[in-house]
């Protein structure tokens, strides 16, 4: 048996297991027969490895209130009610991100709206709906937020963001301006300054908070600690200047996962101290009170509890012409760029199993494509994978639960593949796939 | 009154016109009318302009037959309609894009069905409807299409997509091999004259030619030339050897459009008249009849119909921190990457207008980017736009109409947009908006 039959634990769903007639289970229910019944492509959830993900964070920060489920990562009626029942917060980013969290019975006071580009509408909800926070972009959404609310008779408890300066990509930090983007308001200038001060002068906007973002799939404390230096900073000169002591402060996402084997597992609890204690500290060099942390955290909750499963096709050897690689093999899947438009879009890798069966194959240089009538419809690019893949294998691809299903396109007439969860040997349908009729049904 | 006021006719469908109250009309229909009524993010097709884009290419390449219009591009059931209302030919390269094609009318005696990964589903099909051809990717498709057809008492014409070593992407070709992708049978390696000889020798299927493609986004003849000459060598040896002469000769699509005005129109006719002259003085060098040539445009048809309408939310001037750009105005608008990601995805570039009014505004350095939670959320990175652009202006971008809805997502809950077609002084909704329900129609 070779290295191909593994499953490393890092990056599959905790519950994955290749069983003794060589298939792989998740949640105790057979790949092979989730393919038999749903049909492929399909993403595959793990429950219980996405609430055991829930809790580890939630107990790194303190509790589940300090950890906000960003949505935008993948957002079903039933994740929504996993992260409910695991008594976590939860991001919104949109109004209809919103409306399908209000849908699934989540309560508006545990829920924070967020975007850059807020429509009336989506401010109107939050006020009626009393969502919990709305994190102000800028100051013309300020004014409106505030007419919205006093219009209504309530008062809306609100964040600012806030630009720390600070770029925290990928296992590296560079501690210098990122201002050149869209969101927030700039620390630097003054400006979120500025932005504070007329937010505790309107009536119908209670100030709680600043709110700030460094990165994506960022693994180590330094960045967010350096943020959080620079806003707390703040914090004292609202403190000093305005008299206000902000109760909070949120410190968004942006936790790295990995994707590949070579890459390691993040550290939450490592991470989560380092931060907690950060702010802590530095709380006491200001002279003020430590404010309560809320994250922010999509991807590293959701991104590892799925699989996507792809039924293999044509299996072609490429003679290349080039002379360091004379010969590859090409996988063809029933998938590609419609389900998976990360590896186009960021050049993102995925470790792939055989998991209908044991492989022996020969370690044979190989690039797995999807359907699409297109070159660049590539899921795996350059990757030593078992030679004896043959058409018909179920080939699944593993940390496909951020950023894919909602990514979805329905290119070259893909249909949204089916989402199902498992559990306890049980599997069930979470979103079902589209149809011929759900694609004809915008006709007019 | 600036530059900014123009249309560049050569990006723009041509039927846009910019009234005398400054606002813009397409197909005799006022934007800002439309976007009243059907709301925004908003496509407009312009008929008219479509079909004399048909017309054209059809001239060019000595009539409709000659032109299979490339649906992965964009099709609905209207346009499908469009195209066999002009008499041209149609591809599909999935079941799917199949199925919304006979859904549509358009007859299978001029459908021709392409991809890699073709599920024995869409095989079936294509002989049970008698699809015109079937381009075979590869000889397991090959035996599987010639059992499906001899248990359905059918012989099914089929071409043969051959690799013709050749990328002739944008502007420049490389007369180089570009074995190395999943598109195809060698030539080099004479694995395409096996394929033929196989092809020959079957019972149930008909070899009419063979099929090549040679990029994306080409202006000029010499790399369609080139396939061309290698292409037909293969007949001359087919002809020799297995006493055959293939009657059509399919070079695919890629023919280029500008998306900025300063890129260059496609010349049409001169690329036909270079591109036949080159198949007959070639079929005449090598002593074989001159076969039919078929082309596959999309890009190239539909892609300067359509423009996108764009309402814009907030205006905000960030400070860079960058010497080189101090400060950088940001545009948010309605939509973004969900319904455009060809620029985070290739980098695209598109003329965008204000088209609700005149602008005097004066350059200023821009970023024109979407309500997603993304920073890379970008529909124009770097450019100079008016000054005065403002909350609530209907900013339209050009040439959205290839590969822009068809790989539209609902990611943040974006709704795909509604599209118009536009026609005579008349709008008529093509594909309506989806909804908050059709989002949470796939929930169970």
């Amino acid at each position: 048996m070779n290295d191909f039959n593994q499953l490393p634990a890092h990056v599959w769903p905790r519950s994955a297991t290749r069983l003794d007639d060589g298939t792989v289970s998740i949640g105790g229910v057979a790949l092979t027969e989730l393919a038999q019944e749903f049909g492929t492509p399909l993403y595959v959830f793990d429950e219980d490895d996405f609430r055991a993900r829930c809790r580890e964070m939630a107990d790194a920060f303190g509790g589940p209130a300090h950890v906000h489920y960003a949505s935008k990562a993948f957002i079903t009626k039933r994740v929504v009610q996993w992260v409910d029942e695991e008594g976590l917060c939860l991001d919104v980013a949109s109004l209809n991100e919103a409306k399908v969290a209000l849908a699934a019975g989540f309560p508006a006071s545990r829920m924070t709206a967020h975007g850059n580009n807020k429509e009336p509408e989506y401010l109107q909800l939050c006020v009626d709906e009393g969502i919990a926070h709305v994190v102000l972009d800028n100051t013309d959404e300020l004014k409106q937020l505030n007419e919205l609310a006093k219009a209504s008779g309530r008062v809306q408890p609100v964040m600012i963001r806030v630009k720390p300066g600070i770029d925290a990509h990928t296992h590296e930090f560079v501690a210098t301006s990122h201002e050149d983007q869209k969101f927030g308001i700039s620390l630097a200038t003054g400006a979120a300054f500025d932005a504070a001060k007329e937010a505790l002068a309107t009536t119908n906007l209670e100030l709680v908070g600043l709110h700030c973002h460094v990165g994506s799939s960022v693994f180590v404390a330094e960045g967010f600690e350096l943020a959080a230096e620079r806003v707390l900073s703040l914090y004292k000169r609202i403190h000093t200047e305005l008299g206000v002591s902000l109760a909070e402060l949120d410190l968004g996402g942006g936790f790295g996962i990995p994707y590949m084997p070579y890459e390691e597992a993040l550290d939450v609890a490592t991470l989560a101290a380092d931060l907690l204690a950060a702010v802590d500290r530095t709380a006491e060099e200001l002279g003020i009170p430590a404010p309560f942390v809320l994250v922010e955290p999509g991807r590293s909750l959701v991104g590892g509890s799925a699989v996507t499963l792809y039924r293999v096709g044509t299996v072609k050897d490429v003679e290349t012409g080039k002379r360091e690689l004379p010969i590859r093999r090409y996988l063809s899947v029933d998938g590609g760029m419609s389900d998976n438009i990360r590896p186009a879009l960021y050049g993102s890798e995925y470790d792939a199993r055989v998991v209908n069966r044991f492989t022996a194959g020969e370690p044979t240089d190989s690039r797995v494509v999807g359907f699409h009538c297109e070159s660049g419809d590539i899921l795996i690019n350059e990757r030593k994978l078992p030679g004896d893949i043959r058409p018909g294998d179920l080939l699944a691809f593993a940390t496909t639960g951020a950023y894919q299903y909602m990514m979805a396109s329905r290119y070259n007439g893909a249909l949204r593949p089916a989402v199902v969860s498992v559990r306890d040997g049980q599997a069930s349908l979470m979103l079902r796939r589209e149809t011929i009729e759900d694609l004809l049904a915008l006709e007019t």
